[in-house]
């Protein structure tokens, strides 16, 4: 699906709201892909980040997915307006083993107050992923303290 | 809703496992009340664990969710088993405003495989959640690197 | 929870929209309780409407669960709003069986575009649900074809 | 993604107890394609099936997609077992009108016990979904009163 961007300067702005999210510094995650609709968060796995059986806990990858979507949303969305998750499903589909996890977020419907994103994660660069997610995120026109 | 243990130490078993979390260790999550499918993670606001305008991220809050969901589902598992995550949907009801947050995690089911969870989180002993979790576990029996 | 109605003709509101809902009449659900921010809708066991095993179909669950959040949330709307569902989440904690099910629909929070429900069916009485969603609901202004 | 089935009969299998879901025929749904891991359901629109808008209620777009996501499931599952809806969330992404919706359900990851699939419901053709599912099915083995 391809998806024409309201604002020429979607990546900007999904770059320099990615960088006010600083749990995502502190996780380590960093965005890779940025286009319209398709935003793609990378991760290493550290040893701070586990469960009790070593694997990445379920709650980075929902953050990453999340964080994938809500970006994905956010690239469509016209100038002045903010992103926020309203309710996103994850399903974890393997252990979260591996050094490295990429979380896809891509829009699948951008309506004007509400889009509904997938996000799948993904380790090593393997085709299957290990966690899909289900997101609804909303537009809120820009005031102060909530702002893109 | 009661529920009776079938593990007498469930308490320990239920504190031994969350040690184990190191996520919880690196989120400053500190684990509460640990009753027969009750569990109660606690966390404090930081400045590094923030979306773009300054809340808690939405992963923060469903890592502790899941946990707690998690924790009060293996809080009456058998003993042999462990538990994992097989996904939880999130509505995010309000900004994550507040200096503390708890998030309790409360069995609606428990069955022999699969227990389901509600998991509510509270900003500063507000009674209306800001979050509200319903997920899934499974109990796997134990065998080397999957330990309760 | 308790909730103050915006409008106070809304039980009139929900039982107009309700009768208009023709699925409800093929399915034989009926409206019961309608009060401001909680909808019970009823339906009975019929050898129609199950699944292979003889037991309700989910899908007759979610559609019960999913009117009585839509019209829960609908009470606590203003005049000149309509509701639509914009997602739900189920899962189902038993087989289907009994006679007589009652799904009850609870808004947990009611916002001015959105509003998060949660929703139980239960058996025969029985205090333990059968199925338990989340639901996120939409107010849209009323127009042509899209009307309370 | 392709599958390989462990039941050279799934076809027939899943074909045997669609039949045995009455709430299939109740609401005029047929099954469509039948493969490893890919079942679909069409259904033509009818007035008796609406919501309040005059669209398919949310809830026949639930149980045509779960019926098809179950399906999905069943024909990977190895003789013995019967497939039961664990959970599905679903997003309703636009209005259901159209004349004839067609629900396709996919398996995301198949395991032992559990397998997630994906569903989407199309109108009239079209390439954009009206609703979307992430569905988490269990395989139990079939005893007197639970078989496939």
């Amino acid at each position: 699906m391809t998806h024409a961007p309201k604002d020429p300067g979607f990546a900007e702005r999904v770059r320099a709201s990615f960088a006010k999210q600083t749990f995502m510094a502190t996780l380590g995650a960093r965005l890779e892909r940025v286009e319209p609709g398709a935003v793609d968060i990378a991760l290493e796995h550290r040893d701070d980040l586990v469960q009790q059986h070593g694997f990445l806990h379920a709650g980075v990858l929902a953050t990453i997915a999340d964080s994938a979507c809500g970006y994905a949303a956010l690239s469509l969305m016209a100038p002045g307006f903010a992103v926020l998750s309203v309710e996103f499903k994850i399903n974890l589909l393997a252990p979260a083993a591996g050094r490295r996890f990429v979380a896809a977020g891509r829009v699948i419907r951008a309506g004007r107050t509400l889009t509904v994103c997938s996000g799948e994660v993904r380790a090593d660069g393997a085709a299957k992923p290990i966690a899909a997610m289900q997101a609804t995120m909303i537009a809120v026109e820009n005031r102060p303290g909530v702002e893109d």
